[in-house]
């Protein structure tokens, strides 16, 4: 088989080679250095990031090794993307950086060009974009739309009552009032403030700050192999939703649900996954008692799932409201189709930026990109053959729960600690890979890794078993 | 006097020149085609950045106007300096922007180098920095700093206990405790849900909004001109702090104070000024109930106040908690001094990219052209050439409350539709400029804003109340 990566990449090593240990003693050395200024406690190495090229990561001890954490997901087309420097390097590009404009008073004459390249592949049924800054940052202007919509339809977009007004300024009801965002357990939103209180995964994200009171339905833990457990993850699933719609009806009185936000395949929490009848079930339950409905395509969009958006292969009968994207989109935002959910007045919802146009032309590049070489079918190619070859691991008993869609794929060790030695392991023997959940691997490649690539990664694998 | 803008910008215009109505046809066109895919209700008109030079904008209609307005006070050199178009083009710049890093997991070889280029130009005290995408993103990392610090030194830092980890899952106390930021009154600390509680400016950006119940205190209502009023004035600066102490305490029980926040000079909230004595009881009080302070140099950060950072003409006896910037540093961040204000385990404040290298070296840029072209001292002295020439049209009765440090300066209308009138009179005769407040202007000129650009400035504002 031909290889598009080697076209692309020509002088892409063969091989990791290793050098040194990982974290190497100039990696050490950098980040001491670092600490003089910045806090870098979770740093696993320093990236040399002009030598690092296609999947391989070349850090600063002189180690190359194979990435299959891409930055946390976040690298789409690899490492010196000869079509992403040629962006980077554009008069385009020097325009947007140096003058960066006050989008939302003083939109730049390239503006319309730049949203109509992301637009141009947004899910179907999303005619419309408002740009951000970070999957948290999108996650927050989604749910600020939900809850200025939410209101809008409760007065009849009648003009603000003097109470409101007033109230608004103290922070208190009615001007602002209490509604919830609902989320899922284990669920990742993101870290601000509203984006926090939304995510569900990790107590040290969320110990010590303060948090909304905001509601939470389970997310269905599946039994894998899914093939011998139809039965019982349908009933999972349907437990889901009955406490979803429960919940809602539940803080009608409480807290009334302005929106739900769902992650495709929850990520940071642990990989998991639900099936496409799960999410229509969001869509009907949503649809019934006036809620949004909000996808986080954060960490799934762009490709890796083996679809340019992951929930595209859910087939809804009615799109999602809201569908918020950041990491391989190297921007953020989100996609939405009723204009409606727009305020009438201006400056409800506006900053001084809003986004970034310097990332919008790297995103226009790599959404063409995408589209144009038909990367989501490689990636199901070679998610394909990656699982297959993860299978008999998981047969001798090494692993379990091995699960995935294209490369997004993830399995479990028996213990954290067994994980924690499986991804160090790993990395010892030229291999960067990342965990999520409590005891999972979770492969995050980008949409250029091939099977040549998941040969050397199965090899590790093997090693790591074999010892 | 020679003329340093002359220098960087021999192309610059020497006039204004009008050619249509502002917004005219083409920027009308335009935003209609970028709002079949984008809110555009508060455009103004259409900037055409690659034809704009230093303090000029031109518009897509061709329109050349003199800008005082900068891209809400977020351009600091003016449009297309030759060095950040030199930093734009740089190789550092194309690594950074085509391969994003994770800084928190993989921070880049470069990125010692990157940080060490702003904490150079930090105030004094500050030797720490922690990097952001946006004012709001930087307030919301500098409330969480404080959150957690507080929580810390209750505990002790002591371990985490099971039911703060478990409660924290739900979004209940202990886990997430109820606690609270002070702002003041008028104040605008941005828009997401945690910087947003803070914003106390305008009912139309809190409006349906949830927010956290955060205390306020009044911002001094100073009286001018200020050499007439000083006894009044101190007194109303006394006021405020001691309604802020009382504050503090009577939210010990309900909801304690972990920082207070506020701006040098209430910028979105009306161009409001106080006395150093004023900030200096602010860190006195913090100081004395282990509150920590917070300045948001957010629009006052980078040398229009006559000072790198605003907070520096206050000589306090001991430095602020923490200091966020953004806008003219066009990225965003806060610095700090005292290293025990970041928690002791990883992934507490943590995201994927913790900000942007590729913003953080133009910031890096800016800084060093602000210090070595000592563009501080020009903006003192043109500062105070445009006050003079605004004093005539304050005693001749036209603007009143004319104040301001550096070219930071504001003054009245007497109503809030005589002051659109003169904003909007102001661009139709080539001068691009701002309100805030109620029946504010404010100016915002870069800082190679001169004595020749004033002259225009005046002498347009002579036409606007000779009509």
């Amino acid at each position: 088989m031909s290889s598009f990566c080697a076209k692309v990449f020509p002088t892409e090593p063969q091989a990791p080679s290793v050098k040194s240990a990982i974290p190497g003693p100039k990696s050490k050395d950098t980040v001491t250095d670092i600490e003089k200024h910045f806090e870098a406690k979770a740093a696993y190495f320093v990236g040399d990031y002009s030598k690092s090229i296609g999947n391989y990561i070349v850090d600063a001890d002189g180690n190359t090794l194979l990435d299959l954490y891409m930055q946390i997901a976040s690298i789409p087309l690899g490492y010196n993307n000869p079509a992403i420097i040629e962006a980077a390097g554009s008069k385009e590009m020097i325009n947007a950086l140096v003058n960066r404009p006050a989008t939302g008073n003083f939109p730049s004459a390239d503006f319309d060009s730049q949203i109509q390249r992301l637009v141009k592949y947004a899910p179907h049924g999303f005619p419309y974009v408002w740009t951000a800054l970070s999957g948290s940052d999108a996650n927050e202007w989604a749910f600020k739309t939900a809850f200025l919509w939410q209101a809008d339809q409760d007065r009849n977009y009648a003009a603000f009552t003097k109470e409101e007004e007033s109230s608004s300024m103290i922070n208190s009801v009615p001007g602002c009032p209490v509604r919830s965002i609902l989320s899922f357990r284990q669920s990742f939103h993101g870290r601000t403030f509203g984006a926090l209180s939304t995510t569900r995964s990790k107590p040290i994200h969320k110990l010590d700050i303060p948090a909304f009171d905001w509601p939470t339905a389970p997310f269905p833990a599946l039994t894998y192999p899914l093939e011998e457990h139809q039965k019982e993850n349908d009933e999972e699933e349907q437990r889901c939703l009955k406490e979803l719609e429960e919940t809602i009806i539940a803080w009608k009185t409480k807290s009334p649900v302005a929106a739900v936000v769902v992650e495709p395949v929850q990520s940071e929490g642990g990989d998991n996954h639900a099936s496409p009848k799960f999410f229509q079930g969001i869509r009907d339950i949503t649809k019934k008692h006036r809620v949004l409905f909000i996808v986080d395509e954060v960490q799934t969009g762009v490709g890796a799932t083996g679809h340019f958006w992951a929930h595209e292969a859910w087939n809804l009968t009615s799109p999602p409201d809201m569908m918020t994207f950041s990491k391989k989109a190297q921007t953020a935002g989100f996609f939405y189709g009723n204009p409606e959910l727009w305020p009438r007045q201006p400056y409800r919802n506006f900053n001084t930026w809003i986004g970034d146009p310097a990332h919008i032309i790297i995103a226009g590049k790599i959404f063409e990109y995408v589209s144009e070489n038909n990367l989501t079918a490689s990636v199901q190619r070679v998610g394909k053959y990656i699982k297959e070859g993860l299978l008999k691991f998981q047969e001798a008993g090494h692993i379990s729960r091995l699960r995935g869609v294209g490369t997004f794929i993830a399995f479990d060790l028996p213990t954290p600690e067994a994980r924690d030695q499986f991804t160090a392991g790993a990395r010892a023997l030229g291999v960067n890979i990342g965990g999520c959940g409590v005891r999972s691997v979770r492969l995050r490649p980008c949409l250029l890794f091939e099977e040549k690539h998941a040969d050397i990664f199965l090899d590790v694998v093997s090693k790591l078993f074999s010892k």
